[in-house]
């Protein structure tokens, strides 16, 4: 299917709720409300049971709208999803979205039987389904959202260049919840449940192509890793950075899959090297799902493995040497010239070599001159920062002075080299590192969060390279920074 | 030495400050600041240019001072040192903090001479020496506070059960700063610095018998892995847990701590054996040291290695699974017996294995029914439960009922379940995560970090029943709770 179809999921011009509800406690209400309190297009509520839901006239059936549809959205009970299914198919709409549970998911008959009739609908009308059984999709650049969370209860992130697919709809919630507060924004989100028709590998077609998309995330549970996924993935991998993170990687997570979804999961060693023969971004946890995005959303990939590491607190640079030695990665002696010229510009109780340790005693302008010393050398691809904020020589300034210092000799070398930070602290550091992620250079409260985020850099670049994409994703990645 | 001597750097009832500044740029300054504006002993500020500090009267040498000096806190130029300390010596203060830099971190032969003679003169007086390079001591059961941060800059965190003990002064403060703003107590902070005298042996000496603290915390750098060591933690473990970080893991790190601290940081290899020898509890990073801390804190320590998981949202039980059996853990299934008390309770699409999944249609009640029976089922030894606050059928009653069931079922048991849960997401997911670890149950923002919590209470317990000493702990624990 070409992805004109998929993308009426994101962008529809007008959208049926099938199942709207005036009952609050209802599915068919929350989802309703959500969907528009921000969505400007037309929406239309299916309920023949009333003539108008949350101030918008109701239709008895998605036929009787006097109007072209773009996405139906289902939540009714499972057993009406096929004659509501005919409907849209009679109406001419294209791109479903089946809310309600109560299909393969249930392990069945029934269950099995409902999905199948589903499936049989949409290909007799052309049509393109996400679901059954999941949360459909968020799109904060123009407020759709057929989630039926309580906003009350959680809150939704702002539109940024991060998408993420999930297999799991809570987890997506969750997700979703929590980047909201910790300031991720999201291109689009997509729930995709049972997977009845919409897929990953769909998901990952179409995204290739998105341009409000940086970074492909995603969690997954059971994939099918055949021809089809793997084509998708490495098509995709040299174009945008993909990070993956797989549920069910014992023996008794993958027992945990089929008694949850009723999906066959593999032997976590297929998808291992799926991942790695298509150059994705193993995650490990959510943290590292989105501490990877992030950098790969904010900053270029780095030309090799070097990391550099510039610290105001001794101790976190010796951790973060541990965390990027960890993970694969080096920690170069720096040569004399350039330790000679960071010599000249630090403090006498400075450490010039790598990690660079500026002392809890600096100002802000070691750090300046450090960095910019560090980035010029040709010594190391990427740079991990370690500010302490709270030290009596720093001031608030740093902020915008280190963002506009980085940004400056970047745009001087012929390669940019990418930036990371971590700043451990409460709620003051809290506040500059918001500040300088605000300026392009991803911030995170540990030094082996930063590691994790520099590696994906490395790792990535090194990917781009055997592809020769690098300076392709470069020239792209150049002109929105 | 007793550690009669070592409980007046903790408990002193009179301060005096060498070096008490009137300008605001000078850490002599900042330190008297921070001093008076919580503790409510005696403080002396000590300088000879000046008739009063900061509204106290000053006097110009420590032994002017008409009073008892339980300690005194040293901040003067490092050639002063010496004499300041020989006055402390005559003035018959058994206990001081040097806070100055310039021995043997420099690594020159002036400094590593001033520190040689601080601890000739420590020993000719008997007095006690923390420092120096270090930021001294918190403590804020009695408001004691020795660093020199401007409190604009960071936050300080409320008393409670954890001592922390630092070899880095200023990873110590970004600690103390994050963990006043995560809402972690903190019994005593230390910040040993260069260790002339004073070092991690005898804090654990003192700590083992210290009453405020239930869990100690280190982050060490080089520590001479030596019989006193192994002696201290050995004597300690079995009484109470010691959780580590230590830096310097790979032969980078080892590298980078020679410049940063002049001290040697012998092969990790030797670190692990002792740690593993001496039932230390070793953690990878910031996050897993107070992950692991608050789980001890606050929860018993499990009889066996059995994770019972129970959530609301399938994917967050897969890989809670897949985190606890990586950690070494077993996720066993439950007994046809408890499955089938399980399945009478919960609604008919939950999956009443291990993980048990209540479904995110779940009720309060079917949370707070299964946890119960997990708990008395005999077949798990800790509980990770993973709630989703945004969940529609979940209440914020959920809160106060699942602490008081936990709490409830086990006062009947002879061996508490302890229990730790995960819960990610945003403002309204952290605020009631905050209210449940008021009531004791610690929770954490992902399943990893509460697995690796939960592996904590497994593998304490595991040491403790080695030692013969699990009910004995479990007895003194049962106390506070």
């Amino acid at each position: 299917m070409s992805s004109g179809t998929i993308s009426k999921f994101f962008y529809p011009n007008s959208v049926a709720v099938v199942g709207a509800s005036r009952d609050p406690s209802k599915v068919g209400y929350q989802l309703l409300y959500n969907l528009i309190s921000k969505y400007k297009g037309r929406v239309y509520p299916i309920n023949p049971h009333v003539s108008e839901v949350l101030g918008l006239k109701a239709y008895p059936r998605i036929t009787s709208v006097p109007d072209d549809i773009d996405l139906a959205v289902i939540s009714v009970p499972a057993s009406t999803v096929p004659s509501v299914m005919e409907d849209c198919g009679l109406k001419g709409v294209k791109n479903v979205i089946v809310i309600s549970a109560g299909f393969k998911e249930l392990g069945t008959v029934e269950g099995i039987e409902g999905e199948r009739k589903i499936v049989e609908i949409a290909k007799k009308f052309g049509m393109r389904v996400i679901g059954p059984n999941c949360m459909g999709v968020y799109v904060p650049k123009i407020g759709l959202n057929t989630t039926f969370l309580n906003p009350d209860r959680m809150d939704f992130p702002e539109h940024g260049n991060i998408s993420f697919i999930s297999q799991s709809g809570a987890f997506g919630i969750a997700v979703l919840d929590w980047a909201a507060m910790r300031g991720i924004g999201i291109s689009k989100f997509v729930s995709l449940g049972n997977k009845c028709d919409v897929d990953e590998s769909d998901m990952l077609d179409y995204l290739v192509g998105d341009e409000d998309t940086q970074v492909i995330t995603m969690y997954i549970e059971g994939v099918e890793v055949g021809r089809r996924f793997i084509k998708s993935l490495k098509s995709t991998t040299p174009v945008k950075p993909v990070v993956i993170l797989k549920a069910g990687r014992s023996e008794e997570g993958v027992r945990a899959i089929a008694s949850h979804t009723g999906s066959l999961a593999g032997a976590d060693i297929v998808y291992d090297a799926a991942f790695k023969q298509c150059g994705v971004l193993r995650a490990y946890g959510m943290d590292e799902l989105f501490d990877m995005a992030l950098s790969l959303s904010l900053q270029p990939p780095a030309q090799g493995m070097r990391v550099g590491i510039l610290t105001v607190g001794g101790g976190s640079g010796v951790m973060a040497t541990d965390a990027a030695v960890s993970l694969g990665l080096k920690v170069p002696k720096l040569s004399d010239a350039t330790v000679g010229k960071l010599r000249n510009v630090l403090l006498p109780i400075a450490s010039p070599y790598n990690p660079v340790d500026v002392t809890g005693s600096a100002r802000n302008e070691h750090l300046l001159n450090a960095v910019d010393i560090m980035m010029r050398s040709g010594e190391v691809d990427v740079i991990i920062w370690i500010p302490y904020f709270m030290a009596p020589g720093i001031t608030d300034e740093l902020v915008e002075d280190f963002v506009s210092v980085v940004r400056s000799v970047n745009k001087e070398l012929s390669t940019p080299i990418p930036v990371v930070g971590a700043a451990t602290g409460g709620r003051h550091t809290l506040k500059l590192s918001t500040a300088v992620e605000k300026g392009g250079i991803p911030m995170y409260p540990t030094v082996e969060r930063a590691a994790k985020a520099a590696w994906a850099l490395c790792k990535y670049g090194q990917w781009l390279k055997s592809k020769g994409t690098f300076d392709d994703y470069l020239s792209r990645f150049s002109k929105f920074t």
